[in-house]
């Protein structure tokens, strides 16, 4: 059984019957979501693309890695491709994929798919007007000092930074 | 201007104007949270103290670290230390904070607080009946292996992980 209790965008609530591993049947809240994509922009010369949004639920301005949900039947790399182009205007020519991770699975089902993108040439910025959004290019070692020193606190920006910083260590570009 | 739309638990859901930076007023769906904690808790050993959680909104059983919600006006330690004697069994002795999070500042609130919980002692656990929880004990080096193979996928966790390691290395504790 499933109740939808309020459709909006991007939250898509329902209330479930779901039945435990114990054998026990409880209601239980979840909000629906399409699914993510979010990427690591790196340059040639080792700087990371990030962007500083205005985020009303953080409380003003923080850091993140550009990022959005999938559209209906988009696959993950193009929203990944395309979301990079439209928040900080650069075309991705390699995409490698880092992970897959679960943001609130408590009361949402949201997946965000995490990408290393290099090979960048720019193109035209092209935001929502409701996205407000400083464009900042950093080297990558400073970019980790921030997650150590809590100035970068978005957990899937964290999460990808972390992998990509990793990946492009082991392939030898930073 | 806020109106309420749903009142649950987790789930309180809120629609609220918002006037951005850029002077435009509009309306945005918000997930106010209590916050919560967690704990990357760490044996003398070296092993690290997970759960293998049932999450019905992540389709199935997932690895996470020990975490909850915060009770109402309890602090956000007294948080943590509570939710691994709770879930894991074990009271944490030292307790050191790593950062706070934002899990979905798109739509919610919530802040997790991220701790690496060392000096452990073994305690009853205390699970809610609605938590379906078996604990795994695995080296360091195995669990940070299962983030990069994609087997520990949720995001609370994986940033809490990565910074212990980090924090317990250059502690000499691994």
């Amino acid at each position: 059984m499933m109740k939808e209790i309020y459709k909006g965008d991007p939250v898509h609530l329902f209330i479930e019957e779901v039945t435990l591993p114990n054998g026990k049947t409880i209601p239980l809240e979840i909000v629906r979501h399409p699914g993510a994509s979010a990427v690591v922009p790196l340059l040639g010369d080792g700087r990371v693309v990030l962007i500083h949004q205005f985020r009303h639920a953080a409380g003003g301005y923080i850091y993140e890695i550009p990022a959005g949900k999938l559209s209906k039947g988009e696959a993950p790399e193009a929203c990944a491709i395309r979301e990079v182009e439209e928040e900080v205007g650069y075309h991705v020519g390699h995409l490698e994929k880092l992970t897959a991770i679960f943001t609130v699975p408590g009361f949402c089902d949201e997946v965000i798919h995490l990408y290393l993108g290099t090979d960048l040439s720019p193109c035209p910025q092209n935001l929502d007007e409701d996205e407000i959004i400083e464009i900042v290019t950093l080297p990558f070692e400073e970019v980790m000092d921030k997650i150590t020193d809590q100035t970068i606190r978005d957990a899937k920006s964290i999460v990808g930074l972390q992998l990509a910083y990793a990946e492009a260590k082991k392939a030898g570009i930073i």
